[in-house]
């Protein structure tokens, strides 16, 4: 077999057999094809597409390229969540806890965050304390005990994911369905759950910016998962603006401890309950959604998902404390108001924008070795439909510097319309994709 | 300027403009660029095409990206003469002192051949004590003196269309119609002609099978040319069969010596007219190719052309005695008639498979290294059309060793169809292309 005819057997619109793109996933993870055929092969691919035999091959055989976890040991039926990224999207934090309460293990590698969407790691690192540095003895053992565990990405997740990906955002090849689908999915496959809730943003500040191009993604990711033998459903939700109110780590933990007490923002309890919802079903901890929503909300006023929370937070070396008493969690120097300019409706926040607001602020990471200061970053009072007079507070920004303060402010103001017409409200759930 | 946007405009179908095709291959040259990224701007151009700026625009930096030859010098208009490639092409060899007998000035650089096609420089070869290490002060006192002289390529021409075409060669991107013609034609630019005459072959023993591809390449070429400020006209020629009967190193010469005597194959004695009074033209020495084919049927007859090329290879170091007695050229041991097995009219002659038994026979060359035997080869007795009895001769094979011989005989007789209908003959020339 050469990697020759593979890329002009795509070129020329032909299927590639499942031997042929185990052959090359393979010879590129060992080194044994080059660079220069795989980003040709990519090229290809982006023109000629991939059939779903083709898609659900490309996914096992990157899934195969490394570790492959076994969570056998964990009691239960282990499910997975995974979000395609947002501003704001302290999800996991809030959920998390609320499903483990209700009885789901939750057993999770997770990342740091890079650009201006902030990662789980980095926001629980608000513990004084807490670390994801676990053995895998401990972590098998924390989710049987506690229910919850997140450990960082020490095994080698899908290494052909990593590096087909590295080379795909360098030679303008990332957007094609099949090969986003497939990058997503052999990571979850990898990581070893029996199901899988995907969270599938869309919107200015999403990946997918386009509703249908977020549809089709769903669509694809599903079919992928039921097709692997794993039980998977998505939700695609709004990213058209941040999620929540907070932006920034130790201000998103804050606001998911909120949320813990009862006290989150609409948006984000919605979708909170709607993932969570999903994931009690396919976890067989609920029939139906209805019952679903019961208990999440169950879990919230009896205070155990907080409880939850603190117990794992505490499992993991962090001050529990700081649950309870969120004055403990890192709290910048300087907070200021940002003051509204105009009198009207708030008509689009520019998502993307707010992110890196929080990014100049020092909350994000630009390369993977910069130092974050989990302490700064935003928090909106207004979001898209209120209404603001002049002299109005906009939303406060938390800094550490007067400098990078102004820099923010500016570029927060810019990325608020403000119009004389209220504008139309997205909902926030757009849609589910089952099998 | 970064490439990863030049590779996104194209693959969005955009024009790119001069200064990023100039950016592009300045840096590939350079090594700034990688292969990865080169490969998928390759496969992007598959997909999109070029337009005729961007064609132009490429072949110029290609043929700017290294030595750029100066031949004002020589005196008179240097007519170069290429061909796409072919079976039993050695058209060079005749051609040159035919279109040097008459007044045009040739200052070729050649290559060595590689896989199925032989090459000018080994060909010549075949006379002992022939070099084409000449000094660049000898090339051109040469061409002034004797009228040709042919160099072997020394001086770096278009060298981004050298690792261009080495990494389209491997990432199934070199059928594409721009990219095929601004790589022939950057290096004929490079090599400094004032007008070029290209041959360019169709058939199953040619690069472009189809004619009408043949064509579309030609019509680019020629439109390139032009738009580089060179008189460029374009022959499409038939490469079905091998052209002539001899294939193989020394037996071609011996068939151009023939055809320079007057006694040349009818086929290969047009082709040479054809491209012959074209160059004449193109050269200020015909008006028109009436006067032209009468100049260049003279210089056979007087036996002006067959002296040019004496005199062109003893002022290259080799024996000229070897023109008028061709005995003194290398001769294989093996001799040996190839009988037909079958009654009928030779329907088909597969040219490629010809080509290989030549290289089986040992007189091409497999890696850049191989050495090769000037003696052997093939020379056919019967083309397409003709018709033969059961254990009439198709062929001798002139072979050093009998395995040898055996293996390419009976490749041949695979190669030769015989069938009860006599075939539709193609004619020769297929058309010509002027602006």
């Amino acid at each position: 077999m050469r990697m020759y005819d593979i890329i002009m057997e795509k070129r020329n619109d032909g299927e590639l057999s499942k031997e042929e793109i185990d052959f090359f996933i393979e010879g590129y993870t060992k080194g044994d094809i080059p660079d220069y055929q795989v980003s040709a092969l990519m090229m290809a691919i982006y023109f000629r597409k991939m059939t779903d035999r083709e898609t659900l091959a490309l996914t096992m055989a990157m899934a195969n390229s490394g570790d492959m976890l076994d969570l056998s040991e964990i009691n239960g039926i282990k499910v997975d969540k995974h979000s395609t990224g947002g501003v704001g999207d302290k999800t996991s934090l809030a959920l998390t806890p609320m499903v483990a309460a209700c009885g789901i293990p939750v057993a999770k590698m997770s990342g740091r965050g890079l650009g201006h969407t902030g990662g789980t790691i980095d926001k629980l690192e608000s513990f004084p304390g807490f670390s994801t540095a676990l053995t895998r003895a401990q972590f098998i053992s924390n989710v049987n005990r506690v229910g919850i565990a997140i450990m960082g990405q020490t095994a080698d997740l899908a290494p052909a994911d990593k590096k087909l990906y590295a080379l795909r955002d360098v030679t303008a090849t990332v957007d094609n369905m099949s090969l986003i689908a497939s990058s997503i999915m052999s990571k979850k496959l990898a990581a070893g759950a029996d199901a899988i809730v995907l969270d599938v943003k869309t919107g200015s500040g999403a990946f997918m910016k386009a509703e249908a191009d977020a549809k089709a993604l769903a669509e694809e990711m599903v079919r992928l998962g039921w097709n692997a033998g794993r039980n998977t459903v998505a939700v695609i939700s709004d990213m058209d603006q941040p999620l929540g109110y907070a932006v920034g780590n130790a201000l998103e933990v804050k606001e998911a401890i909120e949320t813990l007490k009862g006290n989150g923002p609409e948006d984000f309890v919605e979708l909170c309950l709607t993932l969570g919802s999903r994931m009690l079903i396919a976890g067989g901890k609920a029939a139906d959604t209805e019952e679903a929503f019961r208990k999440l909300r169950e879990v919230i006023e009896d205070g155990s998902a907080l409880k939850k929370f603190a117990d794992f937070v505490e499992a993991q070396g962090g001050d529990p404390r700081a649950v309870y008493d969120t004055g403990l969690l890192p709290e910048a120097p300087i907070i200021h108001e940002v003051k509204s300019p105009a009198e009207g409706y708030i008509s689009h926040i520019a998502c993307d924008e707010v992110g890196i607001c929080s990014l100049i602020l020092g909350g994000g990471r630009e390369t993977k070795e910069s130092d974050i200061d989990l302490s700064v970053g935003i928090v909106l009072r207004k979001k898209v439909g209120d209404y603001v007079k002049k002299g109005d507070s906009l939303a406060v920004i938390h800094a550490n510097c007067a400098q990078k303060l102004a820099e923010a402010e500016k570029r927060y103001l810019n990325a608020c319309t403000i119009a004389a017409e209220e504008p139309v409200r997205r909902p926030l759930i757009r849609g589910i994709i089952t099998v």
